[in-house]
């Protein structure tokens, strides 16, 4: 068959999560089951909109789902209990997708959880931890390679949205190809999970989205190996509420000369994330990557400061209060507050469906290395400087504009 | 001198302000004037900021202001109960441009204020109301001229900051050249105040801004003329505060795929715009112009309403409360509420200031009619489909860098 | 048997709901019988909380209901469209109580609505409306007495949830028990349905609750007629949401002698109750229960006013914003806001079992006429000027305390 | 004269402030002074309104200030930084008590900041280090006497209104009088600036106000003291913005059995208070008696929490943001949020006048010991368990009555 006429549609895209039983998988599975199933909509999908939608993606219907864990809470009781607490999904879309869960379920391989810190690994069941760190890849990637020849995939993406690690001290250290590939080899104990993950999927040639702050494809060590060997790869951190306001609102005080003397954001929010960002090593990265945005817009920012802060019945609810306070003309002082109260999860599925149909169709089109035109979707882009939601998304439309 | 040659720095730009004793006009002189004396920056000016203020713009503190009013209450009067009712401007400024203040009052003409609602005009001061249309227009251009000669100026851009008036009813009778000038000269009574003050600038070839919802330059008729003599004009309705929220917020909306059911936006102010909009009839246009702006950008929009109620106690100053409920991905509804808090002088009047350099710069070049460029600046932007603050900046952008 | 030591457990409690199928009536079918399958609990009813739950009062799951409608839907069919559009109830408890509401639903008769507006009649089922008055008051009566007899009911309380009626002009027309009973005789037309319903109850010495604004029992013929026949009754307009933490907050501000300039308020809910509210003349008597409050508690308060608009999408649940603008020591301006969102029907339910239990305790002991101690249930309480809540409060402690 | 009969308007009575040049004590003295110089009124005085008002209180413009503080700034210099930064006070205000101002100013004497913590101390001028804590106690009763001699004082009232300090680790080491004095006669290095301050005026029987979370009169041996000797004290920290609103709200939530399951507070601020609270060992003595009242109102609370963070361009002003998240009837979550918006020092300096006039009326009476009227000025009253607002004032009117 010529490769070139075939549409993405004929063709099979495996989809592995790392993290693949948490909030945001869970959801992402349930919503691209629902969509198959023809008991939802695409509303909060990005590429289920013009221009993109006019794109050659893969249809979220054919997505095949696998994945990492360290969870041992299944797919479906997780997807009950976030009906239970949060109301989403609802009774009628879960019992849709029941038996699709549980077979999905069954595609999910133990992972490891090596850095990711103590807030993570509680209650887990993990690979070996005495295995040498080389093992630990090799066993990783087994599990991709199985995957996809079990189930006869066209193409596999593979996706981490586990829970945030630590920051990793000095990455430069890992900012070579040979200098990763030999840490590996000398079993350095400092590579957090995330890097096993991501360097497995790329020296593989599957390409890798890094949902979440953790270090991952981020490493010098990676992005060369991306370029290298034509690799499509993006990151990092979802922008899926406060930031994604933040890069809204904060061009327009720019975009009209007024000065953000402070800017504080307050996060309350109730899942697992909630409860692994109280510890601070594990909230440090997350903090960094929401700080970039307002001073990368606003470069004379008097202050500004991120608190998150978890509030457990909020569930998976995530409220944040942001306050800014501000000076205009005559010396003027103005205020403008706002409070956003979203579904963490329900804001992020949708982006992950999206971003494995983007990611794939660079990779079909031969694009590797960093992906600018993802960029709108990342709080902290991986290779781009622009933080401002509505240029990170023309540089998406353009690029929709190119290949439509 | 070689006027191609010629700076702006060099030239004298004349700032007819219909209005030119309300709360805008008032703020936009002791602006001019602070700047000039040294004693205020140019914060919430976007001219000011890259890349606009690379342009060869006239500079601010060579504005000579003149204006038409019906208020019997001076310049100097005005700024003194803003600054004790407001606290802008501060003791200090005010200080520094009193005298400048007084010198201007004197250029401050009688105006009129035909058709423009039982609000507006009361206890005012205007031109004989039984004089003939054609009269009045003739007296209003006899003012213009007379001030253009007598300060030696080069040009004059006129700009109607004037209370908004009630909608005109049936427009489109008035849209071609020929049928405004047939009522003029038929002395049609149904012609609000803004179209005789536009009409008269735009015969003699001055740029108009129109800052308000009024009628005034949006007129068929008016805009022929401004084609046929190429005089620049642009308006309607600058945005200034919730609706400039708005057209920054709802593109993100629309950017990913969110469905907003349900915008409600309440507005209180306590200045005499709010006073002016208490009635029904004059409310009309504003909510109009502030009402296309969510149709535009969220043409799915399920509902949306506007409020602007008067609250006395807040003087000059303008709450907005906005509650945005929207449904994302399966089906999850979530809400975003903001808050804005600003002086409404403090934030038109820069603008003011800004149009006038930037619809200068437009004459300068030979640019007549609409300026699209200028979208940014307007609720209802007069020959512009884009309600986008991002996008609608980036034509402003385009323009600079174009004539840089 | 002795009355005197019969409990009120071992009695018949009937409650007869005037809007028997509405959205605050369902709710309170629903988690009456819900507390009685054991299947919720009493969170947000008062009598459940102590000092009040010390008194021998008629428990919540021996109610016996009944009502009148106007509307053809069933409680069933309500009840489960709330639950899809509020999730409140929630399917399982839905599913525990189905029979129940079949069984009750059986027991509604069909209503009046004469005079309650447009609004509230549209695609109604009626009783014949060109009855003489005189014979619609014995229809409605008949119906409470067959609904006693059948059900062999030790009491009968009549609570009035049926929506907002337009204000009844000139109510002292009807200011005794005389002119009151003339005019049903002399069939005026003048008279509302809640009247209707009030009068039939009370001649009859049921005892009565008006829940709402309507006029019903706060007609001066009927309180003589309570007083002379010792039958209690109470009203009106239940303080469920905004009214209620004004009556809490506003006290605050007096006892800190803070000068409370403008208070706002601006509420947007979206069921059949903000659909009649749209209607102004409808909303006409809520606007006045709702601003007795603040100039009770801040009599010298600049200026107040409340919006309640009418949002689709927010179906049975209620957001407010209120804006608080207050004057403190040195005359600095400072500002307090606050959102509420809440469900309406949820709020309210517990409310109405609450009254009817406190009620049929003051019918026990024999207490006619008005009932002080229940005013802090209503935003208009009948025969009390006391608007604090804490105080309010307090005569109901005070009560419970004395009766224990 | 016969003391009996004459009144406090006839007596001179002595306000000597710890902290003097602070913003609560400067705002106090500046508000003070406007009074006496007519430019301002009582707004937020709760002894100026009734039935408080009808006591006979010594009146606030006979008061004559002196003080203790470390900072060199003199109370000119800060009233003017005040104006400046906040707007409170205004210029004419400040003008017409600038020369007060300077006259006070040099009574006030260099004071301790033994164990305030470093965030305190830094750029301070202090009485000499090395003196023994004896010695220390009594240079300020030394002070304390000087004054009252010097000015011909009647009676001298002590306020602290210091920064707060660090909590005293162990007081119950200090529980009896004994142990307190053997402690400072043995030179106990542990022992913070605030104790000493109260010991020196309470042992010389002068009536002392702790405004502040700081130890002070809270100790046991003071308290002992106190009753001992028949003086009256009062405290802690005054309840000026957010906790004050919290324990007018809380009520309402008990009072209607909804229950709170979060209630999440985020305090942010710009004064040197907020500075010296980003300390966590001075926070801690805060956060404690900001946490006390939603657990005695709400024993049932889920949740919460109260964040304070320091954001310098809101200078004086104090921005509050609190979220609610409780259950009502049928388990349906609900939500309440508001914003508070107050100058700290406006809000708390006409309670520091208050508790002045109060405190000398209870040492004219004769009440020595606490003084459990008070307890609605407080976050955490002395002697008090009752934190409901309402409940709390209702105490000062039962004293006002019995009073009057």
């Amino acid at each position: 068959m010529n490769r070139e006429t075939e549409r993405e549609a004929d063709r099979r895209t495996g989809v592995w999560l790392i993290g693949a039983r948490g909030n945001v998988a869970t959801m992402a599975i349930v919503g691209a089951r629902a969509i198959a199933r023809g008991v939802t909509g695409e509303t909060g999908m990005v590429t289920a909109r013009e221009p993109v939608a006019s794109l050659d993606l893969p249809p979220v219907d054919g997505f095949v789902f696998g994945g990492h864990d360290i969870a041992p809470e299944s797919l479906v009781d997780r997807a009950e209990r976030q009906r239970d607490r949060n109301g989403v999904p609802d009774g009628e879309t879960l019992d849709a997708v029941r038996e699709d869960l549980a077979e999905i379920d069954e595609r999910i391989e133990v992972g490891t959880a090596v850095n990711c810190g103590a807030a993570v690994s509680a209650d887990s069941e993990q690979v070996d931890e005495s295995l040498a760190i080389r093992d630990v890849v090799n066993l990783i990637r087994d599990d991709y390679e199985r995957f996809r020849e079990r189930r006869d995939l066209d193409r596999l993406v593979v996706v981490n949205v586990a829970s945030t690690e630590p920051e990793l001290a000095d990455p430069e250290r890992y900012d070579t190809r040979d200098a990763l590939e030999r840490a590996i080899d000398e079993d350095d104990r400092d590579l957090p999970a995330s890097v096993l993950y991501a360097s497995a999927a790329m020296t593989a040639g599957h390409p890798f989205v890094n949902f979440t702050p953790s270090t991952g494809n981020a490493l010098g060590g990676l992005r060369e190996l991306a370029v290298e060997e034509s690799v499509p790869h993006t990151g990092r951190d979802a922008k899926t509420g406060e930031t994604l306001v933040k890069s809204a609102l904060a061009p327009m005080f720019a975009g009209r000369n007024l000065h953000v003397m402070s800017w504080e954001g307050h996060n309350i929010l109730g899942n697992e994330d909630g409860l692994v960002l109280e510890d601070e090593e594990n909230a440090a990265g997350k903090l960094a990557s929401k700080g970039d945005v307002l001073d990368s817009i606003l470069p004379d920012i008097g202050h500004s400061r991120v608190r998150i802060d978890y509030t457990p019945s909020l569930a998976d609810w995530k409220t944040a209060w942001d306050y800014v306070h501000f000076r205009g003309f005559l010396n003027t002082e103005m205020k403008m507050q706002f409070t956003w109260e979203g579904s963490d999860s329900a804001l992020a599925a949708p982006l992950v469906l999206d971003l494995v149909r983007l990611i794939a169709h660079a990779d079909e089109h031969g694009s590797g290395g960093l992906q600018p035109q993802l960029a709108s979707f990342f709080k902290a882009p991986l290779g781009v400087d622009e933080h401002d939601f509505s240029r990170q998304l023309d540089r998406l439309y353009d690029y929709a504009d190119r290949h439509s």
